[in-house]
């Protein structure tokens, strides 16, 4: 065993023996603690500045983009809304304990189906430093010990937000300090490791792109819920209320391009595109969206770029958007089968046959009709605040709150009854 | 790519085209297909019991043991089984298509979580060859298209079960005719490299001994749900029921000691120990149960044989039982987290507190309270046939019906609704 190792198991040991007393805290007691949390962080943030301030140095140093470096920033009313967002948590119900069915046998068991933590969830992400407080909070909500893996641009600010958390919570409650863990290592054996810890692990969470996953579903022993990519489609039907489509469309593109469940391809049939697409292409010129088109469409937008076959599997999350007529339905969903991600796609059409084959061939997370993709979203689903869009089946698909956060397990009660 | 792994790609490629025509078969449709397959078992009776001759012949010249060959062996009667058992499955509910939460945003939005088949389900098992026909029509029932990888001991049986349910297929449905796939190569590279096919299959279940399962973990980049072993326990407490804890541990081991939900160690309250083991020990001496004790155990019932540590973590599935005199319940609990599989454990007592502490502390897919272990079943719980009991935290726990052999999407319908 390497040092790496040895400190990796270390780390997962304590969040397994941690994950023990926490799964018992009562709702009040966590609720209680968030506010500590909340509390805490709100009067740190000049130390929370200083650090921040050495990830910026750094990151300008290694020749960061200024949009990489605005979203590592952090200043007083960045850590003001954390921790809002950390009090928002308080007001989430419990999954905890929650009764998901209950039934009384013919012999008289009584058999509760009960949700419960999942115990340690590891999560490794990239990105801004707000992801390592609201991934804590969740999980620690849920009754879920956390390891957290992320960026090494956010290091030092991840590592004053994980004491900062762990400070609150020690005075209180020492039994559970150990609930929060953040891997500082940069090397790639730590996540090789982390999740082949079979037992001490019950989940690990990659959200990024390919490399990131890759590295972690080749090593992993360990369940896997990927949060990976969103190349969503919006196919607008030759039944599509024309300024339904215009507005979803844009909407879908414009909205926050930066998103996973932001339009990547748009899909036009091709009796409605000679009226639709210049419109449509009149809007996104005014937005700064490049477009770039097959052969049909560029024969009615000339001033769209050639789409390659690279663009049809391209998740641009920037202000560029693939345009695609299509002969019908059928052409539709056999691209979207293709080259999906599985993540969010809408149809617009006022044509409910077409509507129906829409939602019911398209295997993704969400299915929409007459509404735009950017909707797959915990808080917009009445799920309330998330830890991602999972892009797997097992489990959890799309917005993975609280509820998908925990496991169940059966409660059994009976007066000696035996099987015959 | 090798000649077998061009074989196990076409077989996984074949399922997951089938699959998507199988998604959209109604709920009247498949309870059709399900009679033609029982109808089409029991006139192929002298088909069967021919191949499943061949298997018998060889397992003998390989010396496996006459327990074995019974498992192994069909017959009419039992071949009317598992007839009968296919037909079970018609009156199961259809869970595809089930709402499960319907929502109706401030936006108008309206978000219908619904089930939705997985896609293509891997099975990996030893054993009966009535597994191949269980998990095909349960698979089937569910929309699922699946690939079945049995033991080698019964590849005809296996390979004519599977050849008459195609043969009952091909004819109403010739769409659907690859969703039903065996692999016949016993070469380990087959589920080494089925296990990587990422996209293609959708979940890999694994039902066996450590061998198999780690053979899956090792090299799966799909899903998998482990069904893997229970060292199931029961605890008896001093505030216990003495006739409940005699019948329910009586039960809980000999019932059927083969199965994974058998208790294999009896943990017992110093204070009840003396009034309890010696009247436990006679049922076990007149059932033929070997005794394995601790030695506080064998202080009170000296012609227990002695226990080692490996007693304490083995399944033994036969007549043998391990048992352990424990001070309190915290040491019962210390117990089970250490050595148990997290599969099922009970507790024998009349105190509410120790009921309630055990409960809430052990983290198995079932817990009891004064009642047999044996009961961790589909059928048991209510939930009707089920394709295993699921070891693992995520997706399923304990049984898994058809339920759990199902997923979801959202489907949003809207009015042209856009996110602001």
């Amino acid at each position: 065993m390497t040092l790496l190792q040895r400190e990796i198991l270390q780390i997962a040991q304590s969040a397994s023996y941690a994950s023990k007393a926490l799964a018992q805290l009562s709702s009040a007691d966590k609720n209680q603690i968030l506010s500590s949390i909340a509390n805490e962080l709100q009067k740190s943030s000049n130390e929370i500045i200083r650090a921040n301030e050495i990830d910026l140095i750094n990151a300008r140093e290694a020749g960061l983009s200024e949009a990489m470096c605005d979203r590592l920033a952090l200043n007083e009313s960045r850590i003001k809304a954390m921790a809002a967002g950390v009090l928002e948590v308080v007001n989430l119900s419990d999954p905890v304990g929650f009764v998901i069915k209950e039934d009384i046998r013919p012999n008289g068991l009584n058999i509760k189906k009960i949700r419960v933590p999942i115990g340690v969830i590891a999560i490794i992400y990239e990105a801004r430093p707000n992801v390592t407080v609201d991934a804590a909070v969740l999980c620690f909500k849920s009754g879920n010990a956390v390891i957290l893996k992320g960026g090494s641009e956010a290091i030092e600010s991840n590592k004053v937000l994980i004491s900062i958390i762990t400070r609150a919570i020690e005075k209180t409650n020492p039994e559970i300090r150990d609930a929060f863990q953040l891997i500082t290592s940069t090397d790639r054996e730590a996540i090789k490791y982390l999740v082949q810890l079979e037992g001490i692990v019950d989940l690990v969470i990659p959200r990024g792109g390919e490399g990131l996953i890759k590295n972690v579903i080749e090593h992993a022993r360990v369940p896997v819920i990927k949060h990976y990519k969103g190349i969503c489609h919006t196919y607008v039907d030759k039944s599509a209320d024309l300024e339904i489509a215009l507005r979803v469309s844009e909407n879908a593109k414009c909205n926050r391009p930066a998103t996973c469940n932001a339009m990547e391809t748009l899909l036009v049939h091709r009796e409605i595109a000679k009226t639709f697409l210049p419109k449509m292409a009149e809007i996104f010129n005014k937005k700064g969206v490049e477009l770039r088109g097959c052969s049909a469409s560029r024969e009615i937008v000339p001033s769209m770029k050639h789409a390659t076959e690279d663009d049809w599997s391209a998740e641009y999350l920037d202000l560029i958007l693939s345009v695609k007529v299509v002969d019908n339905l059928g052409a539709a969903l056999s691209h979207i089968d293709r080259y999906g991600s599985h993540h969010s796609d809408a149809v617009i059409a006022q044509d409910s046959e077409v509507q129906n084959k829409f939602l019911t061939h398209i295997d993704s997370a969400a299915v929409f009709v007459n509404a735009s993709t950017r909707f797959t979203d915990g808080a917009q689903f009445g799920l309330g605040a998330e830890i991602g869009i999972s892009t797997d089946k097992i489990h959890a698909r799309g917005p993975m709150g609280l509820e998908e956060l925990c496991t169940y397990k059966y409660v059994v009660t009976g007066k000696g009854q035996i099987r015959e």
